[in-house]
């Protein structure tokens, strides 16, 4: 991350972080999970931190573990710590609130992405940038995918036109607040939200590296991708 | 695998193994990438014939490499051999044809899903034994999933609808064999086919082990996998 200071950091980043994550077991927060000795939330931030275009983090925290979070996280990334809701919509509602006025462009980042690299920060932040008011990086979807009725028959859909949706998810900040404000239906993602409005979702390519840890086999994997990369 | 004469043993498994399988690297068959040292197409066999309700298991191999196939494959699981094609439904149909007259059950399973455990040709079976006559697995979808448009743009699919389809599919031979003779629009899997003839297609719980192998990423995970599960 380099300053604020700096013109080409024009991006703002809200991680909602206070989920408690029931996949990953009972008790702690799921962001604060351990991958190869450190939590999940420490992860994400250090590669969203190493985006040039980042200039602003702020991670809605579990209520009450505000001051335990911000332990975690290096003082070199300046990060701000908020109290978080107990829906993920409010945690990136108090996030937001707190991205200081000066950054037009926020992104939405999961804490379980914590594997997303940097470049994916770049890519969603230059669509945003080039006038896509919402923006989600996807990738091809590898399995088949049917709609089920209530009686549990499947009804196939046309593979080649579904995307997987990740984040981090970008936005013109007006767009997402106007969203976050405003949208009466759930959504599962804050694009969702937007599109609520009628706003237009562009998509970029996502990234293999992106995937949501879920589960003790996603943790398994991630460490395993860790200790193939050692050193880079 | 029991035999054939027990009568609880009234199922046929297709394994469609002819893919070359460009995203695990160049030249070898897809299905015979090692995989802690065994091809994936072994692992997957093992498996299957670890099902007591599998009574016949039929390979389509590429064509000239059946030897190849035919050697790999340990020979108390009474595994028939035959030449696959160039497309995945080729390979499906010439194996479905040496599926002796008998077997009224037919099960057709991707290679790739080699760590598939045995209780799933089970549930995938005993559905087809209540009269379903084709059944496929399937898991939640955890991703977002959107609709793209030819220009990017994304509409949001209501995700609690939407599952993600796995192998073994299973069906009524005849509905399969009418499916591959008769069906005209492309599929990604033998349940697309048979839905194409109006037949209701239901849905059964999927196994996370059943995924899918189909670059290094995954070969890890199921490296990982294998090696936590040692003697199981």
């Amino acid at each position: 991350m380099t300053s604020p200071a700096n013109a080409s950091a024009d991006v703002a980043i809200v991680v909602p972080a206070a989920g408690a994550g029931v996949r990953l077991g009972a008790g702690a927060p799921k962001a604060l999970r351990l991958l190869a000795g450190e939590a999940l939330l420490v992860h994400a931030i250090r590669r969203l931190a190493a985006a040039t275009s980042t200039g602003c983090l702020v991670v809605a925290a579990p209520t009450g573990q505000e001051s335990a979070v911000r332990r975690l996280i290096d003082d070199r990334w300046q990060v701000t710590v908020v109290a978080g809701g107990a829906e993920r919509r409010q945690s990136v509602a108090a996030a937001l609130a707190a991205v200081p006025p000066a950054y037009d462009i926020v992104l939405v980042h999961d804490a379980a992405r914590a594997l997303t690299p940097p470049s994916l920060v770049e890519s969603v932040a230059a669509a945003v940038r080039a006038g896509h008011d919402a923006v989600i990086p996807v990738l091809p979807v590898t399995d088949t995918i049917v709609r089920v009725s209530p009686a549990g028959q499947a009804t196939h859909l046309d593979r080649s036109t579904l995307r997987a949706v990740q984040t981090p998810q970008g936005f013109r900040r007006a767009v997402l607040r106007v969203a976050h404000d405003s949208a009466t239906a759930t959504a599962t993602d804050d694009a969702g939200l937007v599109a609520q409005l009628g706003v237009p979702v562009h998509t970029v390519p996502g990234s293999a590296h992106a995937f949501k840890i879920t589960d003790g086999d996603d943790l398994q994997y991630a460490e395993a991708l860790l200790a193939g990369r050692a050193g880079r």
